[in-house]
């Protein structure tokens, strides 16, 4: 059984790294943690996400000495805000521990990237060299030999996941970039009080277009441009992108389909759609990405569906530890 | 022209006020206030409410020298926190304005209901006692001579309407408390960033069990006790109350639609239902309320439904303004 | 390995049931049926019901020759219209299946009751003497010799599960009945194009008052006669019921809590509030019943949240299985 | 007083006109038509639609003669089906009353359009050509003299509003064709019981991928290609459309701007926005189309949002009578 600390365990994010914790058999929750000044420090994580009561009831532990923490873990889980990731990660790593980062922190091995996009200057490039961004259906080797796993973004996950069997056997033209529309829920935004979370301010909307930190990690990892339109959605969870693409001259659609089988045809965490394309509600609550897609011409659209705190956040944290340590991919997921 | 002033304009209530005064034929906005501390003053209230943008651009002024607003006013609403309305309430009234509170702080004529349920000692019994209770359909007399009229709570103005009626015709066993489950959207809360306000906590539960201060404007103003179960559900605007009654023996379905019937029969904004109960959507962005029962042996289940910002907060505000003044009781609002 | 079949299966419980069944591990799914006559016959459950895509991929078919389904089940799950399941119950039972039906067919052991309620003639009194109602928490020992489990309806079971404590126990005055108001998720209705259940025509709103099937249900189960008023809410699953009582005279508020916890200390599927109410969001798409008390005077205002496919149907049924078949009360449910 | 009378006035949009209608102070409602078979025909409209109750409570008649139902109106608005537009139109055109069709019978002067898009054989090529397509802000003139007004369709109102004062300027590349996703509220698919439209059904997810008849209506109207596709969202009313485009090279933001302040300065139902992008909640309820955009590089993305039923429908269509017969623009609507 592998001891494992949950850093940030009071969002949303943190609330289903607990549940799949809890419930895995090779895993269990040795201690969560919350920031030192938190004021939910002391709680229960079942006082603040009360479908966890009768099966979490672990109290959230203020994050005060680290060396304590780091000494009873084998695995740490941040769940974290990203300087907070930042600064936490090296101190968990010297002290042995492997840790999954679900922060921003590690994602993208370019300082620039850092004080460009995030406002920070990153102290640790050794860390980003040698960290492995965690998007496990394409780094399942990598992720074996892990110490620092920087799980990707729940916009870049679905959006990468569509994309990249297609750049990688170059059917797409480079004249024109993939238009990437996605619409996620409130949750994304994280458990915390703000006007624009509010219910009654929630509304169908585009935010950061043009400016969001999501299109430089979709573009750096997929090494090609992209325009990424963001849209808050009125639901609570689900990420859903439409994406639409020029082909190269003369690719088909049986060419398309290939290249996603062949990405994915042993890959349990992405279903593809041979018909159709997924709605929101075929993913929320459950860890995969379904992928669907249709071509017209040279125009193609695929639709790529998640949950955000799950396959885009805490599912696919969980699915990489499963890599990393010889479980099955699934376990505790499905 | 009537020279009008709203007070507390960024709220949810303050634009629907903002929206009907703008509309009327008889009245203008002289200004817009807010707190002289509000982050929003300066801002236009088209900003914080979009939908006001092209009809109401004017912005949302700092409350700095209450004199000042005062004199340019004939009328003024108060949209405003209890202490906040408490305090204003008499400085515009010694200017000479008509006053339309639609805070709590004079809706009860009791110096102890305040001490009790708000936490406040009231400076002003004197202008409890001179201060209207603006349930519009039972007070049009009085409502013309009123120089301070106390806009009823979005809960009790529901439930007052259903239950006075019968109260009035002694119909109600007095054994027996009526028992009002009563379900209102978010915006009952206000507009600002609160964790249980947010999109993703948002859930359909009671609150506020034996403890809301709405039981005891109701009673008070009913001259009976009563059970009052407030619910927060998971949508936006409106309010539907299910209220429970023990008949006294002997009384029958008719006499119950007579009493329905005689109250409001020239009531434009109370909509009787010859059968049927009303839903919530039936009076969203409308300013009735909407009755309707059934009964079975003794037992009484009335239904009642308003929009709370609108029938249970500005339209009825309006409401008494048009009463007040003798214009049309509908006028602005359909 | 109890070889199982679930009829009714294209239906919102019966893909529940498919999901838990699928999982178990001493039951697996020999077949999915639905009506000769229904249009999903040949579809793949997981086309009608997406999530379920990549687990549970099997054919829903046609209910042709009962006999044939029935030879090779050890286990049937009727998830069917109530005239359905009274015509098939004995056929299955003939056979020697165990039957788990989830209508309402045979839950009152009173034929009058199904000719007043039902408006049908119930053709087999003789296995409504035989039937064990499920409500899992207080039949455990029947359920351990049952071969007909009639599994209760959603309202019954979180209105009895609150209510059973106290009446046992003789808490609550005879004079007063309680008033049940709940609220209920789209989804109760099932899977079926209606007006109704439109999306647009979905609002807050009370139905079936004082003709609902399950207050009789309630009453003959309870002993006691109840006011039930169901709504019908703007969300698709879950069900939360406020319930107002009046406590004997000198009954306290530790007596409640004792007469909820000498009932359910040992019984994992129902959460005790120790402060506080459930929320809606508590349950749903969790197995559990949640269920919160205040105590104010002689009056009890109690509160019970339980996802009305689960509790209120797939879940209940799965567990009355677990404790027919002595497996862990809980085993794949959570 | 202009007679009028509204077909197919039992549907969403027949209700949003009846409602204007009503408040109207030119026009008055002669009569509301359903088709003969309707099972509608004889309830009150405020039956169906019960926020009209109090205001607009007429009878909704079998349409059995066409002729006396003409000879009574001056002015007819059709909220029907293709087909039954196409053969309603001509007989009330000869009986001299000026038509506002809001299906798709009219909207494209191209027979062979409907052949393709629609699946039937246009019967009236001359009234194609006759038919002005009612997109009141670039049709002032021709609605002038119209006799039939073939109102535009709800995705294509938002679209081409945002996109033909680029078009008209010139500044997008015609290499690149704009890419229109668009997501509408379930009342765009009618009041009908429909499994698809079912409350537990609904959920975010595109439909229609290439094959959407208001992709050619868009394309023949703006005398462009373009990409659209339309999705499907989880709320009642309401479109958001975001459209990506490419600039000619050298195009900048102040050629946008102007571009759109030319076109729209004295336009009172488009709503410029200077900084930021509409939100969807700003439209719903009421008459306008809201547009906002973003420029980087070359690339631009415009955002624009109606109530589909309003400016994609019933508003659109009164705002064309109200051009049409010299009303003031806005006459009801606001």
């Amino acid at each position: 059984m592998l001891k494992t600390l949950i850093v940030g365990a009071s969002g949303y994010t943190g609330a289903e790294l607990a549940n799949y914790i809890h419930r895995h058999p090779c895993m269990n929750i040795t201690a969560l943690a919350v920031s030192a000044q938190s004021t939910d420090a002391g709680k229960l994580i079942s006082d603040l996400h009360p479908q966890l009561k009768g099966r979490v009831d672990l109290p959230l532990q203020p994050l005060l000495e680290v060396s304590e923490f780091a000494a009873a873990a084998d695995v740490v889980f941040l769940a974290t805000a990203h300087e907070v990731s930042h600064d936490l990660a090296p101190l968990f790593l010297q002290a042995g521990c492997v840790v999954f980062d679900l922060s921003g922190a590690y994602r993208v091995n370019d300082t620039a990237f850092y004080h460009t996009y995030y406002g920070f200057t990153h102290q640790h490039p050794a860390l980003l060299e040698q960290a492995v961004y965690g998007l496990a259906e394409w780094q399942s080797a990598k992720l074996k030999e892990a110490k620092l796993v920087a799980v990707p973004g729940c916009y870049p996950t679905a959006a990468q996941l569509a994309l990249k069997p297609l750049i990688d056997n170059s059917l797409l033209t480079p004249e024109q970039w993939p238009v990437i529309n996605a619409i996620s829920g409130v949750s994304g935004a994280g458990r915390k009080a703000a006007l624009s979370n509010s219910f009654c301010e929630v509304s169908l909307q585009p935010y950061g277009i043009f400016t969001h930190r999501h299109q430089p990690e979709i573009s750096a990892h997929l090494g090609t441009e992209v325009i990424f339109t963001p849209h808050l959605g009125n639901f609570a969870r689900g990420i859903l992108e439409t994406i639409t693409c020029r082909l190269k001259p003369g690719v088909s659609q049986t060419q398309v389909a290939q290249a996603f089988s062949e990405a994915y045809a042993d890959k349990p965490l992405v279903r593809l759609y041979e018909k159709g394309v997924p709605a929101l509600k075929n993913v929320v609550g459950l860890p995969y990405c379904d992928i669907g897609f249709a071509v017209q011409d040279e125009h193609l659209i695929m639709v790529a569906a998640e949950d955000n705190l799950l396959k885009g956040a805490a599912a696919q944290a969980v699915q990489c530890a499963n890599l990393r340590f010889g479980f099955h991919e699934t376990e505790s997921l499905i």
